[in-house]
């Protein structure tokens, strides 16, 4: 799974058109805004069926984890395709983020954007350092791409993580 | 490089604090805006470094095009680290982006927001099927990755593309 997630003045969308593989959804989800929210944009991927409740679980800690950071009340799940070349079925990633969705319903205000729909969003993103982070989850067991070493979770802050460890080094 | 190309009612962005590899910048060049605008999020890529001058005419095939079938006369141009796991040197990065930014200034109303800055940004995305779309671009001697054909440019554009294309198929 590859999650880009977003501290957010606002998000949100209205679906435009159908794809082939568009979950069914009512009319009140057809459209949807959060303001001062999380928005954790998701791209389930092939390596992810190995391990569906893992990846949920795993996702589930970093999700709460930057929201506790950022003290965000609000969170936005947000299918994103384009954050991978190696998406997983679309039944799975359905059963993924509705898991995710689940699982987070009772902690905070959730909304879910449709799966397979061309959308619409208007997002701001607050600017911060920790408004932008991104992670690659992957299950334990699952295979282990060539010359890489096993990352359960690679955290990606910035371009500059490397130059950034060393600032914060320096000043602590 | 990875490319997520969104045709875009505006972007905006207005940088918040410096990275130690932030470029430096004019006065001018702390925010920006584009109406109307083709925005090209960029990840310029390890691979990248081994065929500069390639790569750069590669993502300028893929912003012409994609800019001339959604007829945009605008471009911002966005740095966007999150978009790769495996990222360029700073400098590379910088000289990539730069050298899209000229090529393109003759033929197009360009802006470029800079690198290695904690910027806000908000976007309104159009939501039709040409307005999100995502590239990947390798230099033709470059490594090729395990497992994977040697894909000179990646076209990806939305989870359902092989379903789409037999939509496709099934109108004409
Ligand atoms: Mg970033």
């Amino acid at each position: 799974m590859q999650l880009l997630l977003i501290h957010s003045d606002y998000i949100e969308y209205e679906v435009k058109k159908s794809t082939p593989v568009a979950e069914k959804i009512e009319e009140s989800f057809r459209s949807g805004r959060l303001d001062e929210a999380l928005t954790a944009f998701i791209a389930v991927e092939k390596v992810d069926e190995s391990g569906v409740d893992e990846v949920i679980n795993k996702a589930l800690t970093e999700i709460r984890n930057v929201a506790g950071q950022v003290k965000a009340e609000n969170i936005m799940l947000y299918p994103y395709a384009h954050l991978s070349s190696d998406l997983s079925s679309p039944k799975i990633a359905v059963s993924v983020l509705k898991g995710i969705e689940k699982e987070l319903s009772g902690e905070f205000n959730v909304k879910r954007a449709p799966f397979g729909w061309y959308k619409a969003f208007r997002i701001s993103c607050k600017g911060h350092p920790l408004s932008e982070l991104s992670r690659s989850i992957v299950p334990e067991g699952g295979p282990v791409s060539c010359g890489e070493a096993i990352a359960v979770t690679d955290e990606k802050e910035e371009v500059v993580s490397e130059a950034l460890k060393a600032e914060s080094t320096a000043k602590s």
